[in-house]
């Protein structure tokens, strides 16, 4: 496997954290890692030398809208995503098969692939794990995913009206709806998923890509297992935790995590798809995954929701009218300390929240991408936290340093333990 | 007049151009100098730094929209317009005049002021000059403009329907629309300007700004040489020249300046409001003009309008879809050439046009941020080359490195060869 290395640097004695350093064609990232998401091949509204200046070392690239719009074969012709969006370091591609399942408000799913209607012009479009490979291969991100059947993680039936995200409830492989067998839905996705995975392998041919495989399961711990197996029968330089996230609540998801994460390889990066809030991230790193995604810091700072160690800001609300602090002090983003990035004289003030309040009332572009700069420091000095709390093994400093995190708790994984004896 | 210091560098020998530098108390800017405009006290999706990495030294704020929102009071109670927005050199505010007789759906002029509509929640706003002072001193920017009466510089009789921006031809003291008058208007205009300028000085009283003057008159050379003299006589650190460029076509807007520019204290700095296309403004330098401001870099950059030195493009045109060149070859924007930025290794590409059309084609932030900085670097790289050519006098050089200037007419104003007699 050229196209990826993983060391492991060092252990936290006390979890099963691990501290290390992935390195790929286009350079190394330290994990744990956290990709700010460039869905349609941009960090919305953020340079790449602003996103690097984060802390950010890799970033993840959407399949699905690259596929839909400019298109894989555009996108080759421009040189790949990293010479199309400007950032020479390591870019991970997912499988697109998330999005077309959650996104498309026409899916059908069968045991070759999915048939889904682009959301930019209403085309009929087909995808199959050997479409997924090539598409990925023509984008030529560093680290490529499998392209996994992605079932509803909970039952349709007990969705709640505010889990938007579980829209993709009701497949048309389900031929009646109340017929529907969560359970029988899971185990035929588990099954498709391990299938389609030998499928990409076979198909992905760039020796400079990585292929990660996906392990499913919802929240069903037998399930989990046998998918954890199956999955990493097919050898592959790492391995991801998908099916997280998409609804539950924090316990929920740190109990599949702590069960997952050690059933997969020791030493090849453990990544956990699309999570998540900063205490989902944290016990995942404690129960031993490695890299993380997701759009939060992103999608809430175009919202004017600003992430700090002591909980988040609405900076929308009129109390920060004629509030002269930054978001956050101490903050060394380039709202919060604008002096740290060569912007104002030495000692001249941040951005003030009234000032920040006011771009979002007048919808102004500069208020989405101060916050989204906010939120993309937030998040990588917490990874950087995180990775010196691996080295010194102080957990409650870091849980007293970022109150948002609401205390921490058991910090080892199940495996570690052997109490589930899997 | 402490607040401002205006020294000519240099002459032009073959035109009335002039080189200088005006120092402000928050610092100084080379002349002739183009001020991007920060409306809302931002330049659209622009950081500070960003701006002044481009080559602009000074800015403008609008406070008719700083009035309607956050208003007065917010951005004082936040430091001034120059702590709220983050920028710690030269601004400028004009007086919210042009605004509130262009923008508003209904307005009604008296010989006190101006009443409006606010286009942000409906409710009733009176514009005096006196409170457009006090509005503008509690704003704080270095140079504060003069309320002036701003009626249509064409007869409204004669607008064509693509001239949006002369909506304000309508305005409420003409009571029967029949009998509007327009040499009649022009006049009373031109005579309030004066009264209302008288108005301006007397109410401003902060010794830290420098208070301009607006030469008004329309395309009526009468007119123009009235208004010149009489705001001349009011003494005053700067002068302007108003109600250019609402709809004109090139011809028409060098034959005002090139009549007015000479009319003005030779010793103090000429703004011409507004202005414009590179073409207007070179020859308004050419006529004795040292300050400009415009829309135009900015607002066609968020709609995919790139300049360069050889005329526009179009970028959401289908041809760039994958066309691998930077907007312009020689270009030090970051778009251009990201590597003149710290931005990707030397030598590495820069943002393709088909990158930047693929951006404004998925409506991404990051294509009108490019293409925006990409025009504030040309229209500050357009300024440098001017200021250079006044010393070199070569403007057939200038000429032919800036093709978009289709050649240049007569190089020098009236007032200086005398043709005018005035």
């Amino acid at each position: 496997m050229t196209a990826l290395q993983f060391e492991i640097r060092s252990r936290s004695a006390r979890t099963s954290a691990r501290l290390g350093r992935v390195s790929t064609p286009h350079g190394a990232f330290d994990t744990p890692a956290f990709m700010p998401v460039g869905t349609k091949g941009t960090v919305k509204g953020i340079l790449p030398p602003q996103v690097r200046a984060s802390g950010a070392q890799i970033l993840l690239n959407n399949t699905y809208h690259l596929l839909l719009r400019p298109g894989p074969l555009q996108v080759a012709a421009l040189g790949g995503v990293h010479a199309f969006m400007g950032w020479d370091g390591p870019i991970l591609t997912d499988s697109g098969g998330y999005q077309a399942y959650s996104l498309a408000d026409i899916n059908a799913v069968d045991d070759d692939g999915v048939t889904f209607r682009s959301i930019v012009d209403g085309s009929s479009i087909r995808m199959t794990p050997e479409r997924s490979i090539e598409v990925q291969q023509a984008l030529g991100a560093d680290i490529i995913m499998a392209f996994d059947d992605c079932p509803p993680s909970i039952d349709p039936d007990e969705v709640r009206p505010n889990q938007a995200r579980l829209k993709h409830a009701v497949v048309r492989d389900t031929p009646r709806r109340k017929q529907y067998d969560h359970a029988q839905r899971l185990q035929l996705a588990n099954e498709r998923t391990v299938r389609w995975l030998e499928r990409c392998k076979a198909a992905h041919t760039r020796s400079d890509q990585a292929l990660f495989g996906i392990v499913q399961g919802g929240t069903d711990r037998d399930a989990r297992r046998w998918s954890a197996e199956r999955i990493c029968q097919v050898d592959l330089p790492g391995y991801a935790i998908g099916g997280v996230a998409v609804g539950e609540p924090h316990a929920q998801i740190v109990e599949v995590v702590r069960q997952t994460a050690p059933l997969l390889p020791e030493g090849k990066p453990r990544y956990l798809m699309g999570v998540g809030y900063e205490r989902d991230i944290v016990e995942a790193v404690r129960a031993g995954v490695d890299m993380f995604d997701c759009v939060l810091p992103t999608r809430n700072g175009r919202n004017a929701y600003a992430f700090t160690q002591t909980g988040p800001l609405r900076l929308r609300n009129a109390a920060h009218t004629v509030d002269p602090r930054p978001i956050e002090e101490g903050c060394d983003c380039p709202a919060c300390c604008p002096a740290a990035h060569g912007w104002l004289t030495p000692g001249e003030a941040a951005m003030s929240r009234g000032y920040i309040r006011h771009l979002f009332m007048a919808e102004e572009m500069l208020g989405p991408i101060l916050v989204t700069l906010h939120n993309l420091h937030h998040y990588q000095r917490l990874m950087g936290e995180i990775r010196e709390t691996i080295l010194t093994d102080d957990w409650d400093g870091l849980a007293r340093r970022w109150p948002v995190l609401g205390g921490l708790g058991e910090p080892r994984a199940e495996g570690e333990t052997g109490g589930d004896g899997s």
